[in-house]
């Protein structure tokens, strides 16, 4: 297996990271994971304008530009010879001396690494289930960090409830789920939460917004009310990896007749058409 | 330099921290920082009966007990011949390829260093400017986890403001501050935010409070809101590093006459008896 780290491409073994790596003490730093298709990295563009968003915001200088981060993935990829698969890639503020704040000349480390993963049809088709878990995460969730505890306690929660992922609700609306976007279906219109601080701006969100927009499909970007908890009629997650996954229960009651809807499965379709 | 990597002491340039360290990914772990006087570690049980609790809390099997961390840690004190320093250690969730679900059969990763560092005297004497900062952290504060970035951006906010440290205000009440328990003197009494989700249990904070019982001293536990500022006499930081730091602006507003107070001066001595 070998690993992006910063400029070459290394055996994993001789990959070592420090234990003063502001990554390993402080989950200082960023991630993208890309979605593979024949190849190609699904999305590219996309993702690295996040990433970029994403640094700005937490004053992290990339060390890369948007084309020389591409011809390494890229290469890769190729020496992986993969077709199939995900792209998981960090960058974290380097390394420095155990300190709160930020270093002075920070020399940010970079590794990626790639995985096969085929499209998860039968999820896709299945559908998960999934719980109400109070959003006990920070105020920036906007920004892809590896601050990431809180989203593993909250699916962990889940889990351990016996569902398979969680549905966060902050203040008495839904925000997302544990690293999905989350979706649903009220009489016939479609709603997600609008990007803002609550909510990661996800790049399988953005891409579907595109293809609802373009066919003119109903659609309200804002929070839904725990309290239309029973209005709803479809209920499905996006995240890069995964797609669009239906959410067929709810607190072990059925979404509809607890089978896919039928925009779940129309979006599905279409965004099939596009990779 | 030599670090406890898991059960043994080795050089630093021999640790290898593998790049799916759940700690390097996902911020998935624990930490504290224990002062050491005249070579002896303060408030070790304190410490670690925090960590079994964090732990608890982030259902983590920590891989050693009390006493076997204890040997260890002091071992590397000894290898270290350090008299007057921090050590800092760190548990991870461990290696185990990348999945927000914990891993079915985690194996924690230990790491810790120690650093020389001398009671930073000037400081206690001179104390700290600070400003307020909107807390954006998660609603865990009480976990001593990795996930610090929420941390570093309220103080980075700080330090580019000006400002030395963030006295963080969630809701309209302080908190506490980037990586210290808050407290105040107001109307001649002592001020701290009760223990619970939204700060961290401090080791020093405990210490301080015992002191503060024993001598019958007027103390409150319970969070003071952001429209008693003019009310406020006294401000100070306590954490186990820097033990007791006067604030002496707050906004760059003088905190009484922005001198570290009389209260403030008491305690630190108190303190300093201690250990």
């Amino acid at each position: 297996m070998h690993i992006l780290w910063n400029n070459q491409i290394v055996e994993r073994s001789t990959v070592k990271i420090d234990i003063e790596d502001r990554g390993y003490q402080f989950g200082d730093g960023l991630y993208e994971a890309i979605r593979l298709y024949n190849g190609k990295l699904f999305m590219y563009n996309e993702h690295f304008d996040r990433l970029e968003r994403c640094a700005k915001k937490i004053r992290l200088d990339l060390p890369f530009s948007r084309l020389e981060l591409l011809r390494r993935l890229r290469k890769l990829v190729e020496i992986e010879k993969l077709s199939e698969g995900d792209v998981y890639l960090q960058v974290t503020r380097g390394i420095a001396p155990r300190n709160h704040l930020f270093p002075a000349k920070p020399q940010p480390v970079l590794t990626a690494n790639v995985t096969p993963f085929s499209r998860p049809v039968t999820l896709q088709q299945q559908g998960k289930t999934a719980c109400l878990v109070k959003d006990q995460r920070w105020l920036h969730c906007d920004i892809k960090s590896l601050s990431l505890l809180g989203n593993l306690l909250s699916l962990d929660e889940a889990v351990q409830r016996g569902f398979d992922d969680a549905l966060l609700v902050r203040d008495g609306y839904f925000t997302e789920a544990s690293a999905s976007n989350l979706w649903f279906v009220i009489n016939g219109c479609l709603y997600t939460h609008q990007d803002g601080p609550l909510v990661l701006p996800g790049i399988t969100k953005l891409q579907l917004l595109r293809i609802i927009h373009q066919d003119q499909l109903p659609v309200k970007e804002m929070a839904v009310p725990v309290s239309a908890l029973n209005q709803i009629e479809e209920c499905f997650l996006t995240n890069s990896i995964e797609e669009i996954i239906p959410v067929i229960s709810i607190d072990g009651k059925l979404v509809g007749n607890g089978q896919p809807g039928k925009l779940t499965k129309l979006l599905q379709q279409k965004y099939l058409e596009q990779i």
